[in-house]
């Protein structure tokens, strides 16, 4: 047969794919997996997004405009406006999921074999856009210790070199839960400027913050019109992951024409999810007010419940639905897959996400798993006891 | 400002591209554009997969399965099976869009710098799907003058170099409406064999077949297991452009294999679009048969009403829904965008897209438009009157 391409050969596997057979194998001889493993979210949809789909009474399911249709790109420019995001509608293109726009973006910014620096542990997943991209990830460490706060400038300027064309964070943070503080992302905007690089921020998580904190948005980073790429997605915001709609977002007009052709190529953003996308906008702040309040609970559930197990360590995040907790074992790839297939208390087991997979430095992360506290808070009780029993009869348990 | 990349300088533009802002003014100007230049059908996707959409009580718009939902793939299986191509569900993945599914083809089978071999004229977007893979189009020409049929296979061994991976055909083909016998296909897969390359197939105007011809698929031809990869949507089949979902199919499992790894990292096709259709699938054959019986009046309408114009030539396709003329002109940019500027009769005039951007080859095609006949036939029948007297008072006619 025909040999498959060298992308075809490097591209990555998701961090948990290892033990998701392990968890079939225990669902099917009747174990409960409680799966802390994933970032779905059990809230439900909005009512105005899944309403907007029922109700439109299009006859041809035509393609829409490739960047978008214009009143889903006006309503979300006001969207951005209440939360202190100055843009117009010229300035967004509607993508499939903010994996297109992530994908649209590294296209038109970097060449092939060009490097974008990443605070590790990153988001699994930008390895694969990167492979597809051909371009190389460069990371710099944050640490458990430091509650994963931004890595020192001195330390992402050690990373430049000369095929350094951007630097790429998440906030707030997954798998970290960390939200970066103005004063941070005003300090990393310097050593933007400075170096003349784009700065990419997926700020997917943006309504996901809190104990009062606000998220900063690097559109509001001074003088930074031609450097800042936003990429945004309706899918953790609304509930709506599989709506697929993303946002690629920028000032600067040249970075956005070359995007359009992009965007053209493909054709169009598909329709029904951009209805459900546009009626999502009328939902109420009563919606995201609960949500929180009850991601909080869930949070504090969580994280305070890891906190009092014998040798655990996670710091408590304030942002996004991830926390990144230290255990007393050597390695959380051996414990999750032991976790799946010899443990169970009660009927239940736990799923995790083994942290390693979220460096690119190899070696790190081996202590460290990733929690999403997206379930209700009875089935985060009994992962708690789960984990705490687990430990106790590991043979590998450190403590 | 940062330096974009060399892909965001060289994606190439719609063919149609320089005519929007022309078309735009002709409409302001109170002008009656009729648009023969889009592959937008006016005929409504069957009622079977808006009411799935209707009708469905999702709550929580969750991710699907990264290669589609199993309920989809299994009865678009069922759908193959009646079209006399034997898949499996396994051997199917679900994309947004052909578009995507051709990315993915790509970013599998190619290298960067690598070569794919197309007939031209050919669907202008492959060269956006090209551009962002970094793989390289090298054209073999078909004519007019044979009714755009498949070139010889010496004039496709010509082309062939070390860096040859794969060809691809469209088949009923966009822009020329050709639809390749299976003697023409068998010749071509013994070259394919030969040669140990991929064979691309976009196949996404399969129903629209006429004058009782049948479309031969690629899947069935023997001893191609490891080389063929089919491309499909939902896109033309069931007039749902918008909804972007197409499918990439082969039996070569490592191929596949790899595929889904670019479909993990970019989580799962729209769940809306998917529910629409699996919907679709129930639409009777009834539909399929209205919409053949509707375009073969439509063709033959145009490409006979072309054929009496004065110095027009059309050889008449068999599928598709798009037709390739021969104007009596010096080069149909220039007329094209003369009939939107310069010209109107009884209130209308008519958008068309000029052939040399479906070519490759650097001046090609310069007398020659493409023409899709979606719309009423009222409607055909005043282009038809317009381009005719057009070309009566278009200054550089040159009958």
């Amino acid at each position: 047969m025909p040999k498959l391409s060298m992308k075809a050969a490097s591209m990555p596997s998701s961090p948990i794919r290892k033990l998701v057979p392990f968890a079939e194998a225990a669902k099917s001889q009747g174990k409960h997996v409680i799966h802390l493993n994933i970032g779905q979210p059990d809230i439900e949809t909005p009512e105005s997004a899944r309403n907007a789909v029922k109700n439109t009474d299009i006859k041809v399911l035509e393609y829409s405009h490739s960047a978008g249709f214009e009143s889903y790109r006006k309503g979300l420019a006001e969207y951005y406006g209440k939360n202190d995001i100055e843009v117009s509608q010229d300035e967004i293109i509607i993508t499939t999921g903010g994996s297109e726009a992530l994908l649209f973006g590294f296209s038109v910014a970097l060449n092939p074999g060009d490097e974008v620096i990443i605070p590790e542990p990153f988001y699994a997943n930008y390895n694969g856009f990167a492979t597809a991209a051909g371009i190389n990830i460069i990371p710099v460490t944050s640490t458990i210790e430091n509650g994963f706060s931004l890595p020192s400038i001195e330390e992402f300027e050690k990373k430049i070199t000369p095929k350094t064309k951007a630097i790429l964070i998440c906030n707030p943070g997954n798998p970290t839960g960390y939200l970066y503080t103005q004063e941070e992302l005003e300090k990393l905007s310097e050593l933007i400027k400075k170096k003349d690089l784009f700065l990419f921020a997926d700020e997917v998580y943006r309504e996901f913050c809190y104990d009062g904190a606000t998220p900063f948005s690097v559109m509001n980073l001074k003088g930074m019109e031609e450097n800042v790429i936003l990429i945004d997605s309706v899918s953790k915001r609304y509930s709506m992951c599989g709506a697929r709609i993303g946002a690629l977002i920028s000032r600067n007009k040249e970075f956005m024409d070359a995007a359009m052709k992009f965007a053209q190529a493909r054709l169009s953003p598909p329709t029904y999810a951009q209805i459900a996308a546009e009626g999502a906008l009328k939902t109420p702040q009563s919606y995201f007010d609960e949500v929180t309040i009850e991601y909080v609970a869930r949070r504090d559930i969580m994280v305070d419940g890891l906190n009092k197990i014998k040798g655990v360590n996670c710091p408590k995040p304030k942002g996004a639905f991830y926390a990144v907790a230290e255990f007393p074992v050597e390695d959380t790839e051996h414990f999750c897959q032991w976790l799946l297939e010899d443990f169970e208390h009660e009927g239940s087991t736990v799923m995790m996400a083994p942290l390693s997979g979220f460096y690119a430095t190899p070696g790190l992360g081996k202590k460290e798993a990733r929690i999403a506290y997206v379930l209700e808070k009875k089935e985060l009780e009994k992962a708690l006891v789960c984990i705490e029993k687990a430990l106790e009869i590991y043979p590998h348990t450190t403590y």
